[in-house]
Formats: structure tokens, C-alpha cells, sequence
């Protein structure tokens, strides 16, 4: 018998199904709302039923956007059309544009290609991306995918889905992290790095 | 700038005011919640909801309840009105509870005396208690804090303020934990367990 009223029961069962919350840490947060900051947990119910009703994702780049159609980067008139970057999440956008080095437009998978996992062309944006390339003027398509063995196969699938279209396809460069030690480099990293390196 | 639409920043924003949520795993959470499980975030939503409105705490125990007065323990005219337990927090009478042992009654003090982080006697709910001791027909008091020295603190606060009161102030036994090995347990928990050896 669970001692704990059943609106607390059943808050603390849905918080324990978000990612990498326990049971554990759900009870502690649900303690946390229930007696010593219900103003918060008022405020988080309105931010959730909120964020639920109007943010969706964008139709051109699945981006997180409260606009009907296409979210304001799509919206940009004077980014470079000729330059798509692909990357694996939103926060993954939020980064990028944090450099404000990249002027191009973006492409969110929400996810990378991982049938080992399950995770197929269909449950990514991937067959979005290709249709989105028969109409778009982009000449480089930078693939900034997650350098991990997904992130990799994430982008040869779509290197080898381009093959034979006018378009180059780029990969964001491996190598040394700055501030990296040597010896600290695991085997893949420096092996990237000596195939990558460049000319002083 | 902030490239998310308002509403997400807002319940990153809240989500990472939750104790031990920083920003990273609140944005995460929250893209979770936008773009995987739509579902989840509303019935977290309503779940917040019904809990502020409903759960609150119980006016003798101070244990998490729905009803207007006394929460069901209290309510219990078969527990041991003799004996009453005395813990940090909700959580601490589930676990006790679990064992099945304990037919007294519980104090909750959300919280412990701890002065030096700014936490008094109004902080928590020992005036509450010792005003409760005056009516209570209660013959030993259960001191079941955690056994760190804000713990203990507390322990000792409540053994003082009970002292000259024809009531008995007991506290958990402190000692090797089941399955501890000697070479690995603290000095602390080691001198407890030998000042507290009993007879085999």
C-alpha cells in the first residue's frame, strides 16, 4: 500500500517516465513542488500546457518554433541558401548560432540513423531532408552530426544518399579538442587528428 | 538572442529551478517533452495541477495528505498513541512504514535544526512538536533523523527541549550497516558500532 495521496502517487509516476529521472529522484521532486515550492510547481503546469499548445516544429527544418509554418531562421531572407547544415537537435542550432560564424539554414533530424537500435530512415527527418533537397538551391550540405559511430553513419547515409546531385557534402572536422593532452587522446581522436592535419 | 520560441525558455527556465536540475538537463527535459512526448508533458501538467490544489500537509504529522484535517495515520484509532516517531521528511515514513515494525505515530519535521545554513527551530516543525508533546498522551519519543551530524544536532535539540516532560527520548541505533566490511567503514561508524555492541 503506497502511503502517499494519489495525485502526488501519480505526478511522481509521470516524472519518473522522463529521461534519466528514477523513482528516487521524481519523489524528491515531487516533495520538492508539493510542500516547499508549490508557486513553482503552479508556474511549471502552466509552462507545460503552454509549451504543449503553441511549440511545434518547424515544416521546413523541424526546428522548435511557436509560428504556424516556418520558424524565424527559415524565415531569414538573408541567410546564404546555398549552405545547409545538418545537425542532430534544436540545442544543436542553439551552439552553432552561438559561433555566429555559419550564415546558412539548418536541417534538425531530432535523432541519428541507428538501425541497430531501431532507429530507421522513417524515425528521423531524414526522407524530409532529401525532398527538401530536390527544391533547395544548397550547393554544401554540412553534415554536424555528433562525432560518435551514429553521428558517423548518420552522415555517410546521407553522403551516399546525395552521390549524383550537384551538391557537396561536408563533415565538421575531427581532430584534438583545445586544451587536449596527448596523452589523454584516446586512439580515435589522435588518429583523426594525424588524417586531418593541415599545413601551418 | 535566444533562438527558442518563449514558452520553452520559460519552462527551461522553471524546470531548472528543481533541486539538482541544472540547465543542460532542463532543456533537455524540456525537448523531451516538446517534441518526443507531447502526451507525458500534458499529463504532467494536469498531475502539477491537481497536486497544489489538492495535496497539503497534515495538521497533526505534518505527513503529505488530500484530507482537510488528519492524514489516515493520524486518523488510525489503532496505532500506539504511545509512542511517536520523529523524521526529516514524508519519504522517511514510507520507508518505515515498509518495514511494518512501528505502530506509533510520526511527526514529519521537513527539515533539520541546522543553524549554521540558517535553519531555526520556526524552519521546521519542532515548535509544532513540542506543542503536540503537551497534549499527546506520549510515552517515548523516536528520534529516527538521518545519522549525519545535522541529525544528530537535531536528535539532541528535541532530547533537551523534552527533558524534565515524563516522556522517553530514544534515538535509531547507530552502527555497522548489513553487509558492511570492517576495512571499508568510516571511523565514525565504526566507534558507533563498538560504543553500541550488545550481548550475543
Amino acid at each position: 500500500m503506497n502511503l502517499f495521496p494519489l495525485p502526488l502517487q501519480k505526478l511522481i509516476r509521470d516524472l519518473s517516465k522522463l529521461p534519466s529521472i528514477g523513482e528516487k529522484s521524481a519523489t524528491r521532486l515531487a516533495y520538492h513542488l508539493v510542500s516547499k515550492d508549490k508557486v513553482l510547481a503552479g508556474r511549471l503546469a502552466t509552462a507545460l500546457r503552454e509549451v504543449t499548445e503553441s511549440v511545434h516544429l518547424c515544416r521546413q527544418c523541424f526546428f522548435l518554433t511557436e509560428e504556424e509554418h516556418l520558424c524565424p531562421l527559415c524565415r531569414n531572407p538573408h541567410r546564404d541558401s546555398s549552405l545547409l547544415c545538418i545537425v542532430e537537435k534544436p540545442m544543436d542550432v542553439i551552439s552553432i548560432e552561438r559561433l555566429g560564424d555559419f550564415r546558412g539554414y539548418y536541417h534538425v533530424l531530432h535523432g541519428v540513423w541507428a538501425p541497430l537500435r531501431g532507429i530507421n530512415e522513417e524515425e528521423i527527418r531524414l526522407k524530409e531532408l532529401f525532398l527538401r533537397l530536390d527544391h533547395a538551391p544548397v550547393k554544401e550540405v554540412i553534415v554536424a552530426t555528433g562525432s560518435t559511430v551514429e553521428g558517423d553513419a548518420t552522415a555517410m547515409y546521407i553522403a551516399n544518399h546525395i552521390v549524383g546531385r550537384s551538391i557537396i557534402c561536408t563533415r565538421l572536422a575531427q581532430g584534438m579538442p583545445k586544451g587536449g593532452d596527448l596523452e589523454y587522446t584516446d586512439e580515435i581522436t589522435l588518429s583523426r587528428a594525424f588524417a586531418g592535419r593541415s599545413n601551418l
